[in-house]
């Protein structure tokens, strides 16, 4: 069981996380399902992710609206956090941001995203590619309403990770201690990638035999996803807001 | 209307923010069109941007000549400031750097640097490369009198940023928020692009029709600019010199 | 002679050495000997090396268990020590980590790491690169028990270095010093080649004979070698741990 | 006229520099000729540059021997410097050094390290590379001895800068302050060129016309050099530091 307050207090710490990490910047945000109300889910306010705190926690529901009387702004493209919710029950918690290094893997199209590091197996088999303009045409290329974001939750499909063209990415996980790794280790990977594409030859992708084992032996709280969470929250300045979500506070 | 006083507050914050964003270094400058007086503009004297403060912004004339007698040694630079704001009423600031990602798109000449990631398009459709050779030969390189800064500002014509072979580029604006902005995202989408190339195959760059939009629902205070703004400020350790220059001080 | 509370203040600095060099990150371990039973072994409990302290040393035995009973977690990779302490009578300290820079270098087989540059002929002439799902299928590519720790130390042979595909490296050397020193460069040198490689041309990697000339020269408190140690000990802030482990403490 | 205190306060400051933009780190040292006895140098003892105090420079001959008695280590490849200042008597100030980004163009030769920006001018319009293997066969790769430091300088002859295969370069020039600033931006323009390069394409280096006029406009303490020796010195923490060697102190 998830204890509410202890899962905010985690949603705090993500934000900090991936900004410290270099995920997000100004941009990109980072949401968790509330787990009570699966038609409902937790995003900050239009903030650089870099100074969110508790007060800046809105609850919404999957059609972007907050659920209380909000009067200061909220992130335009909420859309695709709702339209990845409500496409995907399995899904707890989503991140969208424009990590500079994945960007090169929409703008062409040679070499696929694919995991060729054990930190990038949560990626999954494949990546898809969306591309606004294949349904929208010309656009401002952000996800600025629900049907935006109910295609790009179509494109990412059953997958973990969806490539935005010139934008950016989303991922989806089953927690948000996961979907927080994913997106740390996705630049990683796509870096990987792109040195060994220079260096020439053959590459060598995890296998769809490995991606499984990976994935078979995942747990949010096992020490060394654990390791690695206490970690980057310490890097980040907010080790001491580190709680066990899954146990009761204090 | 925009308050002077917050307006030179502004440019302070815009030399730091160009400074922690590596976008400068030692070198390179920021200016500010004279919000009454058309034929002015406002820029630091020969000063590393980091270093800043209101004390050190100067007034001159387009032609590069201080309004008051000043006896500290000014940019020898300052001809690209006033030759485009003399060449472009609709420009209000100019941001000159040596940014060093851009710089190999002015040393070969095979591949256009443009818009392939959202944040990257408000360079618009097109970047032209000024070399300085074409008219003025062998030269120290840098831009050191009005006719060199005038045969920039023809080079640049109605685009918004102009490389300068073997030396940075200059880009120009609306506001000063908005050339901040476009200097920030320049090296960004040169790398993005740059990495692109290296992965192999068709580039997909920005359309028409999405600069376009893009360009339409910009405004240098609608929540998502101003989120940036407040990030890099903060970060460059001036957040707390912010203000609104659309509204009175105080 | 070395004394062992010395060594075991070494093992703390060379965790956080690693750390700062940006050699490990949550992940990736060090280990040192036991200098008076050459059938044990040194290393941290599961924890990040930035963290480790000296409260966080364990002993344990070539087969990867602890000599105390513990109840703090462990090292899932404990095995790579083992693996290599065990068939390596030579080797005193042992590295392991995903250092991004030579990842590429596992993933495809294009072009081999050796030395290209002095600091780097640590590697030896040879790296070979050991892929685990030669032996052992489709796997989550740690590893996890003893029997993959020697396969993984098989494979090493008598080099230096052995990169662990899609997945890192384990260096093995003389001692802690020098193990530490190997880590750090290596991820230099595979930079240097990488950009040669993207030069093009004949790449001229060290002689057997620098290789050997350089080998012959070394020792762990030369005062280039120390000087080295105390430089990167003092950038991660526990310059005022060192000693000398030759030496009695105080 | 160069005042003696004010220089060797300005050789503190030059190794402080050099350390706070990665130029050098454990290794890589910086030298001044003596001003009134062409026949002695100036060059800290074996110490990273980060850690040099005034107390740590010493008075060598040119044969690499200390003025005065000195049980401290000194530097193995002091020889670089004697070397240079001997065959050339233009030149006052020697940087060695192995950033990362210049390696690359000692290991394959397929593309000319010259002047692509403007920055980038003081290297010449040539940069010999040297392999100490041509003369000396299998060494460690140091410059040991004076033989060599001479075979150094001889393959320097007239230039500015010289690469070292597999090991770094030296950079020469006519005053503490300018070669500071070629050492500084000797990787930059490494790393514009190798970008360049990626990007493909006929590079578009500086003119013999351009090196010139750059060269006759420069002097050490105009504004333009000034600010950034300033600007260095204050992001180094030396700032406090900074005086006018051309001037009395005080």
């Amino acid at each position: 069981m998830v204890h509410l307050e202890n899962l905010l207090n985690d949603l705090v710490i993500a934000n900090r996380i991936l900004a410290h990490e270099q995920v997000v910047d100004a941009y990109g945000h980072v949401s968790v399902r509330h787990p009570e109300r699966s038609d409902r889910f937790f995003l900050a306010r239009s903030l650089a992710p870099e100074l969110v705190t508790p007060d800046d926690i809105l609850e919404f529901t999957l059609d972007g609206k907050p659920v209380k009387e909000e009067r200061r702004p909220v992130y335009l493209e909420r859309f695709i956090h709702g339209g990845i919710f409500e496409a995907r029950p399995d899904v707890m918690a989503v991140v969208h941001a424009h990590a500079e290094d994945i960007l090169p893997f929409g703008i062409v199209n040679s070499t696929p995203l694919r995991p060729v590091i054990h930190s990038g197996s949560f990626l999954g088999t494949h990546v898809p590619i969306w591309d606004i303009a294949d349904r929208f045409g010309d656009t401002n290329l952000l996800v600025a309403n629900l049907e935006q974001g109910q295609d790009l939750a179509k494109c990412l499909g059953k997958w973990n990770t969806v490539l935005m063209r010139g934008h950016g990415f989303a991922s989806a996980a089953r927690s948000l201690i996961e979907v927080v790794r994913m997106a740390v280790f996705l630049p990683r990977n796509a870096r990987a990638l792109l040195k060994a594409v220079q260096l020439g030859g053959q590459i060598k992708y995890l296998s769809q035999g490995e991606i499984d084992a990976r994935n078979r032996g995942y747990g949010p709280y096992s020490p060394e996803t654990w390791r690695a969470w206490e970690y980057w929250a310490n890097k980040a300045g907010v080790g001491n807001l580190v709680t066990r979500s899954d146990r009761p506070k204090g």
